[in-house]
């Protein structure tokens, strides 16, 4: 473990997958020498959870042992309520950077949209804490992080290094699950409009009452070279810069000119 | 009830307040007389679920009665969930027009991201289908909804006789919780960045262990004439145009021309 300054940058971790995931773990290693990490992480896994937030139940921390050389904690509540509790119980400051995943599986086109990775990423956004998602595309529990965890640094690095971020700075970085010779390099892209066609499995119960599974086939409906789901097929590492102003300007201004109530 | 033509727009209804909820309710009433009305709404509550979707356990859809002359299902999934399944598995098509809500409490600014309301209207958008969500500006379940019913019979009547909307068109209307003639008019206005300074209520269980409540104050820091917040703040009706794809355009430039690795 690096020496430590006194002013070493504070680095907030958190995830979707939980903090028993490799993923969190592969993260934490990849940048602890960085800076002073502290992790606050989902006790059980909270994929596919967006930006869900818990307000009907209390939410509870519980100190926890991690790797060695950081602070962790585990939390009952979604990604965002980590990042919400990170700053407020934990920390008791923002911390200089927020860095989510790294996520088992792509969170690239429209999954920022649905992921807990992203959604916790945005949230400290939000709160002007430059923030970084990062998936790689591999849902496998033995996915290789190795190539990752290089990527996961040189970026982190690259944040840190800014004398100044721009206020909400957010970046959405997937990376190609193959060998690190193949990777040819970082590309900054725009979300692909790409997505799963949705599929039901339908089942029965033993009682003969219909169940459905949710499952898919994923389409790219973009055939542009500047979209991430482009830079990952070209085994490029995609990072897509990532906003919370959610307003379509084009079609307000359309609107404004047209609609006359 | 009108008579129905066999041309009538089919028109999917969902929420994330649940099919129990009385803005469910007044949303069906208002616009059951401008089609076919298909309600598929939660089975409980799911305010604050964002994006989240279902991949953990099976779902289920269940027949009931809801206003006579709609045809209506609970679904034991999220918003996002019962829109999936009600264009799979109910209709076995895509609906004319998407409408959700009407949410008990206001979806305006920053609230677009973790409301369930605006989620299953997301969803719909991404699937191209026109969608609306609508919220009224009080959180009560004994909320006044007659004056907001007829605002939302006027924006969604307004949709209908396009003869094209965009595709992706999505709509965040919010209305003011004040008696009809108070109300303004209707206004195209921008996503505010306005949001709550969380904070957490402490305390302690029986057993000693700490526990915490979010809460938080609602924080405008968007002084713009153009945004939700300051519509609904001076009785008009906002409706914010929204989109989908999340790429900061404007942080890309920046990235692409300074950043090399």
């Amino acid at each position: 473990m690096a020496t430590r300054k006194k002013e070493e940058p504070v680095i907030l971790i958190t995830n979707d997958d939980s903090i028993y995931a490799p993923g969190i773990k592969a993260l934490t290693e990849a940048v602890m020498h960085l800076g002073r990490v502290v992790v606050v992480a989902p006790d059980k896994p909270q994929s596919g959870m967006g930006h869900a937030i818990t307000i009907g139940h209390p939410l509870r921390l519980q100190k926890t042992v991690f790797v060695e050389g950081t602070e962790a904690y585990t939390c009952n509540g979604t990604p965002v309520d980590c990042v919400k509790l990170a700053v407020d119980k934990v920390l008791h400051r923002k911390p200089d950077i927020c860095l989510s995943g790294i996520n088992h599986g792509a969170n690239h086109s429209i999954n920022v949209i649905y992921s807990g990775t992203m959604s916790a990423a945005m949230e400290a956004a939000i709160e002007s804490i430059p923030s970084i998602g990062f998936s790689l595309l591999d849902y496998s529990m033995e996915a290789d992080f190795d190539p990752a965890k290089k990527i996961v640094e040189k970026i982190t690095a690259k944040v840190l290094s800014q004398k100044k971020t721009p206020t909400h700075f957010l970046l959405n970085v997937n990376i190609p699950a193959v060998d690190e010779e193949l990777i040819k390099g970082i590309k900054i892209c725009k979300q692909a409009y790409a997505k799963y066609e949705e599929d039901f499995i339908e089942r029965k119960d033993p009682h003969g009452r219909k169940y459905y599974w949710l499952t898919g086939e994923f389409v790219n409906f973009d055939k542009g070279k500047d979209t991430d789901v482009w830079a990952l097929a070209n085994n490029y590492v995609s990072v897509v810069p990532v906003q919370f102003d959610l307003t379509n300007y084009q079609l307000k201004e359309q609107l404004e000119k047209n609609w006359k109530f």
